[in-house]
């Protein structure tokens, strides 16, 4: 490439998002890319063109080791759903003004399902009026819910986290033994794909019991066998523990949220804000069978914890970007980069692009010979996908005690 | 000491109470102490003969780095309350009679309030009826509320817990800008004490700019007032990140937790259950305000996130279990180890003995200088206080991807 590039960010933040732009970044200084730009706040502020430069804050040695553990969006992170075509053009060609005006040959945009669809309209609309400019996609979501690349960037670092903070929770909540048995339900993302809330099943090993039951969204949740099984725990077990779903259904359709709050509010996608699962299942297991109960929600935490962050998330999703940035050197454009695995053990783990059409809008849930038969656990088969994505860390550079980020002045 | 020893843990478990044990462990093994006797579930097992020996499990050189790297209980929790002593003598010779059985010279026990009170009642039968036996006290409490001693081994940890995570809620929370601005209220642990919630002051930094506001048990909740700087911030900032103890009261005395929920359950203690004053603050706020509002609870992740313990922290834990053994070896007993501050800068500290009576059952709060004229923040006083106790970190050893765990048998 001969002109610049612009790198972007979208949707819900993940502990290495920053990493993937890091990568371009890397890949685009390699190449001899002029500039490389971030938009801020995605799509959105670049319609306003509001941009930054990340040789400002990269040019130092230290600039890229900072930004891998920096959570969240360094370039601030939107929710836009770009509009049909027909009818907005006004819309695209804004785009691509602000594109020429600064020499932009390429755009990578990091995020989701949602974010894949901008690239997807972008290249579309560029194929179609015959602009010479680039999309490309880098996977980024902790939901694990993209088609066709093994997994996503983000996932592995909220599975670790998942994990460690159960196995933490389950060695608090077992400290006070049979005298004073306390049922603990802890609530975890995932709208619509149980990817996240599975990786409560990492937790178990040689030094824990992992959780007594992980209620995944892929199956409808049934809350009289869940009390019976609850009630049996608690008669039974000095301890209980259990992971579920914040996106978990009952038969008639509705979340299990929504049966303790009515109103739920909706985002720009339509998608409902989701809470309150554990602490409404929590009130129904302490009414039937008087024990001590817990709701422990994950929140943000699970997908702002660079502190504990996975190497091999972290040095994948770099290698998402910079396989992004290389692809768009050769031309390509309306793809997403996706991650192939090549082998379990050793893990190992490629990178190639994908046709964007066959993975915007897309999304991929567990497979339904991954969850136990009883629908509340997950097979080994699970725990050989997903132990790879976890393995290594990146220490944080602790400064007055705490991890430094990387910030935007 | 020519006997043996026993070493218990009581009350909410820590991220470094097992620092303190290995402490006591460590020192006894110096001192020649014949067997080191863990008390299962604390008193409330030792009076059931439940007991371990340490050397099972700290014989081998990583046993200790192990135990020191461990949340939660190792030997297992309890709230038991001693009664009082008139009347149930029996309850005291029985654990007379249990430490002679296995000639046991020495009780250790690890806790805060409650368990402070449980040495001074079985220091002050022995003293009232001539037993040799010795009893000594080993601070342990996030809650940070001991009296006499600087701090509590546990509080640094959690401070750095809270000031980590509080950072990183931050940096999510901000990243969709001033377009989508989301208020942000997160629960912290402390029933009566801020000084947990105060931590949440450590957040800011050169790369952060911490909580919007910070509320504390030690002032009354005005809702009025509350909700009239929430709309104001909502209005002018494009990201608000609030702090809130789960301990507030509102100026009838009532917790603002029970304005949500009549039916607060109450602990062995008599201690009310806390939990919900985040996600009923937040209903409020988005009422009122009409912003999108998400609310966090640090729940026992707080207290049992040892994969982010702070090393000052460990070390200290460590320093007073060790502490109460040379002590108890010079004869004392009726004693709690206190840490005691040489110096802010560089941070020194030092351990004494201090009579238990002065310590069981009293709360030292957040001084009231040290909370901002508005009530809703912590002043650099503060600040030069818990800086020191967060720093340093001591890497987990991780297996699996997880941090790996000591457990009983």
């Amino acid at each position: 490439m001969r002109g610049n590039i612009v790198v972007g960010q979208s949707g819900g933040p993940t502990a290495v998002i920053n990493s993937s732009i890091a990568g371009v970044y890397a890949a685009a200084k390699k190449v001899g890319v002029k500039k490389v730009f971030g938009m801020v706040h995605g799509i959105e502020g670049f319609l306003e063109d509001q941009l930054i430069e990340m040789e400002d804050y990269l040019e130092h040695p230290t600039g890229i080791e900072l930004l891998k553990r920096t959570p969240s969006a360094f370039l601030g992170s939107c929710r836009f759903k770009m509009p049909k075509i027909e009818g907005h053009e006004d819309v695209y060609e804004k785009v691509f003004e602000i594109m020429e005006k600064h020499d932009i040959e390429c755009l990578f945009y990091a995020g989701g399902n949602d974010s894949m669809d901008t690239v997807k309209m972008l290249s579309d609309y560029a194929a179609a009026h015959g602009k010479p400019q680039r999309f490309m996609g880098v996977p980024k979501t902790i939901d694990n819910d993209l088609p066709v690349t093994d997994h996503c960037p983000g996932y592995g670092s909220a599975a670790k986290y998942i994990a460690t903070s159960l196995k933490e929770v389950i060695r608090d909540n077992e400290s006070f033994g049979a005298k004073k048995p306390t049922f603990c339900i802890v609530e975890i993302m995932g709208r619509n794909a149980g990817w996240l809330t599975a990786a409560a099943a990492l937790a178990k090993g040689a030094d824990c019991n992992g959780c007594d039951a992980i209620y995944l969204p892929e199956k409808t949740f049934d809350i009289d066998a869940f009390l019976e099984k609850a009630a049996y725990l608690g008669k039974t077990k000095s301890s209980v523990v259990i992971a579920v779903s914040e996106g978990i259904k009952v038969a008639d359709g509705r979340y299990v949220c929504e049966l303790a709050n009515e109103n739920v509010a909706v985002d720009a996608f339509g998608h409902k804000q989701m809470s309150g699962t554990a602490a409404y299942l929590a009130q129904l297991v302490a009414e039937k069978t008087g024990l001590k109960t817990r709701a422990i929600e994950l929140s943000t935490l699970q997908r702002s914890a660079t502190h504990l962050a996975s190497l091999t998330d972290i040095n994948e999703a770099f290698q998402a970007g910079y396989a992004a940035l290389i692809a768009a050197e050769e031309g390509k454009t309306g793809m997403m980069i996706t991650l192939d695995r090549n082998c379990d053990d050793p893990y190992q783990c490629g990178t190639s692009a994908y046709d964007i059409h066959a993975i915007a809008n897309v999304e991929r849930k567990v497979p339904d010979e991954w969850i136990t038969p009883d629908g509340c656990g997950l097979t080994d088969a699970y725990i050989k996908y997903a132990r790879p994505l976890i393995m290594g860390e990146l220490l944080p550079i602790f400064v007055d005690g705490l991890p430094l980020h990387l910030v935007r002045k």
